[in-house]
Formats: C-alpha cells, structure tokens, sequence
C-alpha cells in the first residue's frame, strides 16, 4: 500500500465532500494506506489557507494549475463548476495525473467528447463523481439483478424530484438561464442515467418532453423575466436490453428533497427504491405460499457491503456523505488495477450523448435513437 | 322519495357489485326511497332464478331483452362483458329507460359513439360505472384543488399497475388476442383516464408507448402463441390545461395488485394518493415553518363526504365495493335532477376517444391530438 | 338453507351496521338463504316506521319486548346503548331465540356473568359483535400462527389509540363521568383484548396504570368539571402460553384515528399489524438470504378467504363494515351447527374478567391474576 | 481557536467512531481548530501501530495509561468494553484529562457513582457518547416540545427492539451471562432512557417486567446452558413532569434492526419516530381545516441544524456515524465554555440510576421510586 497524493480543486460542497471522503477512506476501510493531502486550490490565497487548514491539507494555492503540476500530487479532486471541468480535467490528465471529477462533465456534449479523448491519451484514471451509484442498496439491486431475483427486467421506471425550484416567486437566478443547460434534464437527470448505466448499460432510443411550470421569475429590483430552461422533463426510453420505461425528472416538485423512485419490473419479481429512504429496498419476488406474498422492506446492513466498514451493526443507517467515501474506496481500487464499481470517462460521455438525445427529441417532438450508447 | 324499479343484465363480479349498491344506498344513506329489486336477467332461466334469490330480485329472466322493456323497470344496471355494452345500452334506452353501465363503454370506438348518439336521443340519463373517482378521497383532492391548496397543477403523473399477467408462465387466454383490444391501455387505462377526466378535464395532446413484456405465452395443450396485446403502456401527455405529464400502465407488474399511484404536482403544493391505501391521501403543501414541513397523510372520516354516512368514527376505512354504493346514490341524485359526480357518456366517450388517440400515437411513434376532447 | 328471520333492536351505528349485514350475507356469499327482515324497534314507532324502511325491515315496534317475543324472529340483533344489553339479551335468551349483541357484554361485570348464565340455561347461541377479529388479516395471521411460520410467540404489544378524547377543551359529557366505566380501557380496550383472545387465548396475570391526560374540562354554561375516568390505559401482561407483553390504550391520542398497532414477536418470525390500513399485514420471517430478508407487506386479496367473495381481484380493499357481514356468515354457520371463528358469551366473560383484573392491579398498583381466564 | 490534543483508548467500532468523529469535524463544521490526533492505546503496540495508521494518530501506545499522563493529551476518549470504564475514566480525570467516555458508564451502579464523583472533584468535564440524542430530529423534536408546537405532553411511549437476540439455537455467549448485566434493559435500554432524560427530564416511577423468550441455548461442543439475562424488558413509567408512559426493549425482535420508535402525546398534538428512518419525523397538529389534518413526514434538511454542516440540499440524510460528528462538535462547544447539547456525568448518573430501579421493580414485581433522578 502506498499512500496517494491529493490535490483538490475546488472547496464548496463537492469539495468538502472530497476531503471528507480522503480523511476517512483509511480509518473507514483499514485496507488502504492514508492519503497524503498534499495541496488544495481556490480563487484566492487566502480563501485557499483557511480551508486547507479546515480540511486538513499540507499546502494551498490560489493557482489551480499548480495543483496539476505539483509532483506531489498523484490524483486530481475536480469540484469546480462544470463549465471549468474541462479545462481543468484536461491539464490535469494532460500532466499525467489521475482524474476525480465531479459530474456532469462538461455543460457541453463536445466538451465532453474532448475530455474523453484527453483521458484515452493520457492513460490515466478519470473517474467520475457519482454519489448515488455507491449506495450498498444499488450494488444489491445489482446483485439481485444479476442472480435473476426477479428474472428479466421489462420495464423500467424512474422518478428523480426535488423542490429547490418550486417556488414560482422565487428570483430569476442562473439555473433560469439557457447558458446553464437545459434544466432538470441536464441538472440531475444525470443522477437517473447513472443508475441506468449501472443496472442496465446503454439507452436505444427516447422519447422526451421538456416543460416550463412557470413562464416567468420575477426579477431582483423589480419586473419579471421569462424562464429559459425546462424544470420539468419526462421521457419514453427503450433500454438496449429492450426493456421499455419511463424518466421523469422535476426540480420543482414541492415536497420531494432528494427523491430517486425506481421501479425495477421483471418477469419473476419488482423492486422499489426510494433515495429519500437511502437505507431501505423493495423486493417482491414470486416465491412460497401466494397468501403471503408481499413488497419486502429491507434495510441496508453488514450483508451489503461496504455497509460493514462504517457500521458493525444493521439498520443503522448510513448517509449520503459516506457514498463518496465509498466511491474513493473504488477509485483507489481502480488505481490498484482492480474492478472497481464507478463510472468512468467512457461510461461518462454516454450518459452525455443520452441527454443530448433526450433534449433533441424534445424539441422535434419525436423518437431520437442515442448514437454512441 | 319515488322508489326506483331496477332491472340488471349480468350477475358475474359487477353485477353482483351493482345487486350489493342498490340492497344497500337506502340503509346507507337515509335520503332516498329504498329501490324495487325488479328483474335481473342471466343467460339462462335457471341462472337468473337461483341470482334473484341470492340478490333480492323480485324477477328473473333468461333473456335480458325482457328487461329492458319491462315496465317495472326504470333504471338498467348492465354488467355484462364490455363486448354486449352498445346493443343493451342502446336497447335500454330506446326503450325509454335510464342506463347505469359498466366501463368502459365499448371495445370499439364506433360503437362507443353510436351509444352517445342514442343516450342524447333518449334524453335519457346513461351513466357509466367508474368506481374509483367515487373514493371521497378523489372529492377531497377536487376540494383541494378548488380551493387552491397546491396552487395551479402543473404536472402529473398517474401509474396503474397490477400483476395479473405478470406470470410469463400462465397460459395464453383472451386478454393476450388483438380482438380483447389494445391490452392495459384500454383494459385499464381508462380508470386512470378518468380521474383525469374529474380532475382537470381533457386530454389535448399524447404520445404513447406500448410494450410487450412476453413475445408468447404456452397455450393449453402444448406450444406457444405470440402475444398479440401490450401488457405495459405508457404515455406523455398534455392536458387541456397545460400541465404536462405522463400515463404509465402495466398490468404485468409483479407485486402491484391494485395500485393507482398519482402525483399532482402544482405551484404550492403537491398532492400524492395510491389506491392501495385508498383511505388516505398526501398533501404537501408550502405554509408555516420551513423545519416543520412535510408531506402529511390524511386518514378519511366523516370530514370527507359520504364517508359519514358508512361510519361515524374517522380512520376505520371503507372498501372497494363501497364506492359502488356511493356512485349508485350519485346515479339516483343524478335522476332527481341534481347535480351529480359522475362519469356520463358525454364524458366517457372523451375518454374512450384518448385511449385511441394514445394507441395510435404508439403505433406511430409520434405526438397525436385527441380531438372531440 | 332455511331462511332465518331477523329482528333488530336498536337503529344506530352498529343497528345500521347489523342491518346492512343482514341485507348483504346473502348476495355476497352466496351460500345461504336470504334472511327475512321481520321486525325492528326502535324507542318510538315512528322513528321505527322510518327506519324499517330504510333499512328493509317488514315491520316495526317502539316496543323492543314485542321483538324478542315474536314468533317470526329468529336471531335478535341488540345494539342499543351498553347499559340494556343485560335485559335484553336475558328476555331474548329466555324467549327462545339467538342472540347477537355488540360488544362489551355489559357496564358491570355481575350483569354480564348473568347474561352468560342466560345463555348456557337457553342452551341458544349467544354471540358478540367484535368486528375487529373478523378481518381477513386476523385469520391470515391465525394460520401464520397455527403454521409455525413466526415459530412461538414469546412477546406481544398491542396498541390502540383514537383521537375523539384528545381535545382539552372539548365539554365534560357522560364519557367522563365513573357511571360510563373506567374509560379507554373498557371503552375500547376489550377489541385490543378480543384480538389477543382469538389468536393466544387467556391472559394470566396484568399489571395496569390508568393515567388521565387532563383533569377536568369545560361544563356547558361556564366552570369546569373534574375528569372521573382514565382517558389512558396501559398494562403489562402475561399469557396463558407464558409470553409476555404490553397493552396500551389512548382515547386521547391526538391523529390516531382507528389505529390497532399489534406486534407480535416470536422465535422465528415477527408479525405487525395495523388496523389504520386493514388491508395489509407484515411478516418477517428468517428464511433464504440473510442481505435479502426484510419485513414483506402482503395486501389483502382472495387468498385470504373470506375477501374472495366481496372482491375477485387482490390489493382492491375491504372496508370496517365489511367485516360486519363477514361475522354475520360466521354467526349463521355457527347456527348451522358448524364451527364458527366468533366470540361468544363464554369468550366474551373472559375479556370482561381481563378488563376487570386490569383496573383493580391499576387501583392497587400490583399484579392481579385474571380469574375464570 | 485552540487546537485540542486527543487520546484515544480502544480501536473497535466505537474507537474507529471517535476518530472518524476527531478526523472529520474541523471540515464539517468549519468553526472549530481541526483536532491533533496526538496518541492511541489497544492491547499490544503492533495492534496500536496499525490502528495509529488507519485512524490517523501521531503516536500508538500498548499501554493505556500512558495516554491519559501525556502531555499533549486534552481529552481522552474511552471506548472500551464498558467494565474497564471506570478505572480508565477516574485515571483520565485525576490526571487532569477531559473524558469522552461511551454508554453506559459502568456495568455496576455503584462504579458509576464513583466515576462521577471524580468527575466532580476534577472540574473537567466528562462527557458520555449517546449518539442518538445528536440526531438533528431529536433537537427538532425538542424544539417543537419548546414551542408548544404539541402542547403538553401527556403520555409517552418508547419502544427499542433489535434482533441480535432473537436466533433460539445461536450459541450461549457473554451476553447471555447475569454477568453482562441485566439483558436488554441496561444492553440498550439506557439508549431509551437517554431520549427520555433530554426530552422530558428525570423518571419519577417505575414497574417493569423482564422476560427470557429462551430459557437455555446450545453450548459449543454440545449440550444447553441455561439463559441468565433478560432479551425482553418493559416497564410502566411515570415521569417527574406527571406523564405517564412505557418503554419497551426486545434485543430478539426478529426483524428490527435498529428500531427505537417514540411516540409522544401531547395536548394539541402527536410525534412519532423511528430511529430506522433516522431522517424523518412525524408530527401531528390541530391546525386549520379538520378535513385535512394528518401526520406529516419531516424529512431532514438545512432548517435542522447542524445538518446544513454535512450537506446543503435537503433529503439526503446523515447517517449514523455523523451523529458522533455532533456529539463531538458539543463536546468541543461544552470544552469552550459554551451551553452544549450532551449527556455528561451528571445526567448520565440518573440514566443508569433509573436503570437500577427498573430492574428492582421487575424482581419484586411492583413499583419502585427511582431516587436521585
């Protein structure tokens, strides 16, 4: 076990996340050397100092390029903005560093591509961030999955809902701006994609609708201004496996936090997911006595690992800042050369080509075929 | 209080259903004239006599156009397999009689439009047996809704699953043959249709999936068939009033028995009711203390009309055949000239007219208008 | 199947209740002759006169002693206040006829041991109204019993909570008042006890607090009145079968509204029961896959005899009145001479001996064995 | 800021706990100086070693007592099986230590009072880790109690149940020995008891039943020991503010894993909660329309500090190992000087005192005075 060197861009939420999870992977797993938090980077010096020492790094900067280049560094912590992921995943590769990159990766499908090139040159590991694929409930879905548990999936159905954009009195802000992207499609129908990508692989073909809840937001200082992007987006899929289904995203869905509803349908059994009860799946599987068939409740425990590195005990319960430190588990797995349970550059811009997908359909109002998937 | 003279065609599930209302609506509510169990009609003699007795009929009959012109009969309940509908419905109300007929109207379209073309002719009143908008649960979200206690719906989302052809296994019978209809769309789409319908009115525009789970299924006897109907459909749609959503229906669910699950999602508030748990209903809604919201199940009871008139005490739940005693008080107000909830076949056929707008959207992979909404 | 003729004392809730089960035993059974709904009485004639036409009686008396002396009248149905069960049930016992009295069987303790007195001299069947046990979960969860499917039962908690005491400033009336009993745990606690009794069987030894949430309320006109009764009862329990448990009683619990929560815990399994959605059940059992156990929630359906004869379909619900027809099948079959699931007088004496035996371990604070279990 | 300097002595789960705990809060919270993690004692220094390197500790000792006396030590967290509590925590406190101890202080009353004694006689502060009371509901539900948001509470009812107990034929073992203690009462009643100590205060009363679902299991290498404790434990409870209530303990509750269910009644209003759904609460109000009351489901969010440290969206959740961040974020703010959310000594003696008395009350069979409560 040699000990990894971090450099970490960026230090909002996604950034302390990152440093929460390169803090804990030792203590939590006890089978990885502690990473070496060599130097963090910010806009500013100061800014940097103050959360270096929160974070518990050795060295900060003000210069993000210094963090790519610093020979200290083995793996790049990307928690910027996403319209600067690309330049910045791209030195970091380019200077021979591993990539962690917060998701999506770029607000544009060619950017994307380019970082994909960059990471197939370099040779180096570029991971994605994607939190909600590492819950241990999704890995046993995968495992119920592949032992057939409930046969052939069918059909497929997925709901991912929030209200941070509910409010109709809320002011205009960015998210309001087509410069930002489409809307709920692109802003966290990514979540949903992920999940499909890791249960089922590639989307063939969809179907999408994009609607605006609200035509206008008023305006800081008065007035109002009409709304650009979609926070309402709903789409027929068809799975490359031929399962049919559904996407529905909301962002302004009053009442729904961090809701990600899947109903997995199959030809021997259905499973139910609900993010907002991250700890608990459904199973209804086609066994025993018909009088006493039923949904299943089961909560996550040490029979789901990782759950067994955080808690010894079932039930209790983890949260959703112990994902990424799973997720770091897999990334130094996958450094190790092992399989590792992530989502990479490759898997990555098929999710990105799907949304493109999706919101072409919408605005031709027909089936679009996903190329690339 | 006149008492009405009842005959009824057909004494399988929903004639016994309609027998058990129409024993009941006076005890139950108090208001009305308990009604003459005149006549009932089966294909045999033998049939109907041992039916009469079970049910409290008076009468008997092997030849169901007895029924509909005899003389003690005012109002023709008739149960009978959809395919019999337009000719005893339009018997019955040439004959001058009031028609209380079960979902839906035809299995085809033309048919469905000859029975409204008779009903007006009639001057008639032909109602149609649409128990779950009965559910005072779906007046209180009426309620809710007028009262503006989620604002303006923007979006919803209606599912109907059950698991009735979930076994790929079961043998093939008639609800797998293109001559039973398109498959869940019109086998039970037209439930979700209409609460729709008494909800928010016309469907404007749709664009339909179907999908077969299981390409064929064994036939008695040895070998297998093709399945010619969609188990799964699915649909994006726009309603009259803007809001956009989706129709999902699968009635090879595995593990769904009777679910209806909707989401309504509006500009204050969001409402979330499943039919499973058809005594309660969710409401979030955007007032007081942001730390103490949520969304809050609300158990039926006397508040929720008629709920008082089954029991006094609230939370003890009613049951599905219930609905059928509420819908036969509404079709009795409806005879006294009142304003009543129900389904008629002025609104029946809009619905009847959207399931065929969605079938071919699917067919063609395309956005389709429903007209005559 | 000879038809048996109806008399009915008393039009309230449960005199309604009665009557709808009369009307409906027939039709949805299926395998008994139709009853004659003979005669109805009521306080006065006119009252009865209105009420035998609504509920379908042939005649009516203001006199209830005419109803147990008529000679059309086989079975009598008494569900007048609790205080006139004695006397009634007596005469009708002594005049020859069934009886079928709500429950509990009297105010006093004394009086019901002469009425199960009555019953054993009449040598007729003598039958309570306990609807709670007649719901399919209560049979389903017997035969889990019976099967060993949660192995032995070792420990048990019941819990049943409403709302209609929980207002502090609601006026003083007769609920109050020593005169009406000790409060929630006669008031209701006999159901929680009636479950116990049909599925375990006697209750050993008790050890109750009664508690009263506020002790005095508002008086019509003005003052306030000091609470007599106990709004709160909770109890520990052993049973005949040597597990131990907890009752706990609330008629002050604000948001309950019908809820029975029952757990019971046994060596292999747990079941959990909640009357507040009498359509499910939940069974945990320790089989298969220790990452895949989980507490199953099984929804009601024709596998769960007697739901098959109201309903084809599973997951569509039976409601509380329901359940009155369903103990209206068992009382004919027990008349019929067949083995009935029903609570008797000599079943029923043995919860009014529990109740008794709680409230003096409540009064002394101490353990009370329950005599004559 | 000063930066503290930690000791840790034990390395299991709730070692690796505490510093996860040490690791991450300067990150989390931002406002505190990020810890030195300056020693570590197990029971050999090779273990020692290896645990230092995992958990992040400057040095490994083989020897307990040499982190209490050194220097750079400021606060000694102890997390050792609970028998070696006391020496160490009297050690640490005359050496001048603070003392973050975990649950319960000592497997015998009168341990516990000499801890606290030293306690007192050190003037340091000595806290005890009972992680559930940090959950952010808990300080929500205190917050509701505060604002009279349910009145007066009236009743209390508390259930803990796991199923670590319930296999018959799992292997007799320490915790089954009258050595370890009670059984379920003191193994996790004093979780409940903690609940009930920040919620409401002291227990005025008590009368508890304990009971052995197994009298004997299997011994390894054959044959059957008799069981010594008590799996199951319940006890009526009077609290000082003269509610009235019970608490319910199952460690063989098969199927619950985690579950401590709390329901509190009060004047105007109910709140419910489950530990296995660790984000949410329950809360029942008598406010506006009564046609549409119900229990609402609080998920947590930013609005429940300090949950807005961990994540900024709400819906997430936090897991159960962030609740040890709080604790240790409120040990950190009591260190300052600061009125803190936490369980020292003081309050953790009437915790263990009231443990006692239950268990009296069970031997004797009657009700026993819990006395310096």
């Amino acid at each position: 076990m040699t000990s990894l060197g971090i450099g970490l861009i960026g230090t909002g939420y996604m950034g302390k996340c990152h440093a929460l999870a390169w803090n804990a992977v030792a203590a939590v797993f006890g089978d990885v050397a502690r990473p070496r938090l060599a130097v963090l980077a910010e806009h500013s010096q100061e800014l940097a100092d103050r959360k270096a020492q929160e974070l518990g790094f050795a060295r900060a900067t003000g210069d993000w390029r210094t963090v790519v280049t610093d020979p200290a560094v083995d793996v790049v912590s990307i928690t910027t903005p996403n319209a600067f992921h690309p330049e910045m995943a791209i030195a970091a590769l380019e200077a021979g560093k591993h990539v962690w990159c917060e998701k999506p990766m770029a607000t544009r499908l060619p950017d994307a591509e380019r970082m994909l090139a960059a990471a197939c040159a370099s040779g180096k590991v570029a991971a994605l961030g994607y939190n909600y694929i590492q819950n241990p409930i999704i890995r046993l879905i995968r495992h119920l999955l592949d032992d057939g548990e409930i046969g052939e999936v069918n059909h497929v159905r997925l709901e991912m809902d929030e209200d941070f954009m509910a409010d109709p009195e809320a002011l205009f802000y960015w998210k309001s701006e087509a410069s930002s992207g489409h809307g709920a499609l692109d802003d966290f129908g990514v979540h949903a994609l992920s999940l499909i990508r890791v249960l089922f692989g590639g989307v063939r073909r969809v179907c999408g609708q994009m609607a605006k809840p609200y035509a206008d937001r008023p305006v800081q200082g008065g007035g109002r201004r009409a709304v650009e992007t979609y926070d309402i987006a709903t789409t027929l899929i068809e799975l490359e496996t031929g399962a049919s289904g559904v996407i529905a995203l909301n962002r302004s869905a009053w009442g729904r936090k961090g809701r990600i509803f899947m109903q997995l349908f199959g030809s021997k059994g259905t499973i139910v997911y609900d993010q907002e009860r991250m700890n608990e799946v459904q199973l209804y599987t086609v066994d025993g006595l018909t009088d006493r068939q039923g949904f299943r409740t089961i909560l996550t425990g040490p029979q789901h690992p990782p759950y067994d590195r955080f808690i010894p005990a079932p039930g209790h319960g983890l949260g959703f800042n112990d994902l990424k430190v799973i997720e770091c588990r897999e990334l130094i797995r996958r450094l190790d050369g092992e399989r590792a349970h992530l989502i990479e550059f490759e898997d990555g811009i098929c999710i990105e080509r799907t949304v493109d997908a999706i919101a072409r359909s919408a605005h031709e109002g027909r089936w679009v075929e996903v190329e690339g998937r």
